[in-house]
């Protein structure tokens, strides 16, 4: 039986989209993993720090590259509940991320929407993790703040 | 005779590009404008920080919205000495930015090598402002450091 699945940590990205969610924040988590250890985890918090660039997968990246000393994650996961935008794209271009995995796709903001590649072309995507959770905390959350 | 132009808020910028060149980061400057106030200079800060996100522009609107107390640069102008990377567009688009002004266009890294529009529609874009000092700054760097 293999522990360390894409599945076990998308639900710790999870754990912090829900602590995203519980702050009135766009529910969104990831987590950085580097041999099997989580290394980063990060909720969205434009809010809370009143900037649009604060989304999770920014403030994980941020983390990791502090934690490891290096700009480089090219020996990382990145885990995120959705599909990344066009600026945390970008970033992870930056970082020569060995490997994404995503929860939900994004049609109206994520990366996918443009048709050139953004990420790193050494960059494996995985898609579709626990996609039904992550999107039902974003329909849930966005219903909330409706009502 | 007008003093707050284009060029006026571009020398600055170029003044937060050298700082970048002098303690050996790629020599990109910002600055970004409110009523002709600059409330908020930055530079390219990559490899002082170890993160591969800490774009002059990304520094810069962190440190606007914290000035403003506003996500939204919606009244601003921001000057970058060279054309902003995808990363950098994608963050300026969650800004909503009001107007870019950008020196040196990046026929490498630039946004525009994307094809979709990535920053936001109400966005106005001048850009060649002071475009030979910003390349000849990225070209004096790669040489001397080539050396």
């Amino acid at each position: 039986m293999e522990l360390y699945t894409d599945e076990y940590f998308m639900r710790e990205a999870l754990k912090e989209a829900v602590k995203a969610f519980d702050t009135g924040e766009v529910p969104v988590g990831a987590v950085v993993v580097s041999n099997n250890r989580i290394i980063a985890r990060a909720h969205n918090q434009t809010e809370k720090l009143t900037d649009a660039t604060a989304h999770a997968e920014m403030l994980a990246i941020t983390a990791a590259a502090n934690y490891l000393g290096s700009k480089y994650l090219s020996e990382c996961t990145l885990y995120v509940t959705l599909e990344p935008c066009v600026m945390c794209a970008g970033a992870l271009h930056w970082t020569q991320l060995e490997k994404l995995v995503f929860g939900a796709s994004d049609i109206q903001r994520g990366y996918s929407i443009v048709s050139t590649p953004l990420l790193h072309p050494r960059t494996e995507v995985v898609k579709g993790i626990k996609a039904e959770e992550s999107k039902k905390l974003i329909n849930d959350f966005f219903k909330k703040i409706r009502n």
